[in-house]
């Protein structure tokens, strides 16, 4: 059986990019970062999404002591009710090169493993406009992981890259997935804030998939 | 003053490297990680390094559990007195997709400092033939950090890339490297083992720098 790396965050788009990957036939490895992330509690959702798709599943800490983002600092706010077009100047909550340091990991557990694809939820059309969620950044990344390990063929796979947050919950829904067991706030309080990109995002794709 | 990040193992060629840094002009910011490698030793020299070298200095904690190295298995031997041509198989040493990682958490560190050079003492003249210290992989990846931060102009400088370790030894001699601060075995026991492949290319530089 082929197998892929899921990066899974516990967000929607995450959870829903893992059930593509096993309805693709993947036998499903997930990896899932505890970077000193303000809403750590998506580690949760990731192990209840892991389990719900009968998946492997690791955690790993990382830290990245330099801050710089609203979601590693407390003391830089959270941008809040922010016109949401992904065109706007981007916002405080981007982490600097953090997908850049998911994917690399990614690639190391899919050499280590022998699978020949890492999955990511990125989405460059319902989006916070951060540069590691954009298609030329993927492509990129993509010739990269030809010259840099030792196994060739891992492919790095963004099924969602092109969709809408709408298209994305309905695939979701067609293909099993709970969203209820994802967490997208980045306050990470007790309830969603509601006012944060992520909430707004996550309320957009929801409203619209059952309008 | 401009600003760099320098990945620094404790190694000759990163030594070598961080002292080039520092003759061209930069504020040095050095990053050594703590990855689960038995030469753990190693980052005891990185450290001394960097304060001879009046550097800013952090060592990152990362785990690899899928290991699949002698490096950080045990149960995997180290390769001894092997061909280092740079031509051979690549040795059971090399680690996934591991410059990979380093370069994406210095990506990051510069971003978030302002740094607009990562410094990496990559080699592909005397090496162990590793994917990720070769020119195209180098390419390549100058090539995505350009796409993947919100900062732009951050570039990745390999300086040692088409040097031999004669060349290296030569000229970190010239800018005041004390080697006596670098450590290079694999197997990180109490004295160098002479055998491996990093105690091999070692002595080939120490020697012909001095013939």
């Amino acid at each position: 059986m082929k197998k892929a790396v899921v990066l899974l965050s516990g967000g929607m788009d995450s959870a829903v990019t893992l059930f593509i990957a096993k309805r693709s036939g993947y036998k499903t490895n997930c990896l899932t970062f505890d970077y000193g992330q303000r809403h750590k509690k998506e580690i949760l959702f990731a192990k209840h999404l892991a389990k719900a798709a009968k998946s492997q599943h690791i955690t790993l800490k990382i830290s990245l002591p330099w801050k710089k983002s609203a979601l590693l600092d407390k003391n830089i706010k959270v941008p809040e009710n922010r016109n949401i077009s992904g065109k706007e100047k981007i916002p405080a909550t981007y982490v600097p090169a953090r997908n850049t340091i998911f994917l690399s990991f990614a690639l190391s557990y899919a050499e280590a493993i022998g699978a020949n694809a890492v999955f990511i939820g990125a989405n460059a059309v319902d989006f916070s406009g951060y540069p590691d969620c954009r298609p030329e950044y993927y492509k990129i990344f993509n010739k990269l992981f030809k010259k840099a390990t030792k196994l060739k063929g891992i492919k790095i796979v963004a099924p969602l890259l092109h969709k809408t947050k709408e298209e994305i919950v309905k695939l979701g829904k067609q293909l099993g997935v709970d969203f209820n067991l994802t967490w997208s706030c980045y306050k990470g309080g007790r309830k969603p804030c509601g006012v944060c990109d992520a909430c707004r995002l996550r309320k957009k794709g929801l409203q619209a998939a059952t309008s």
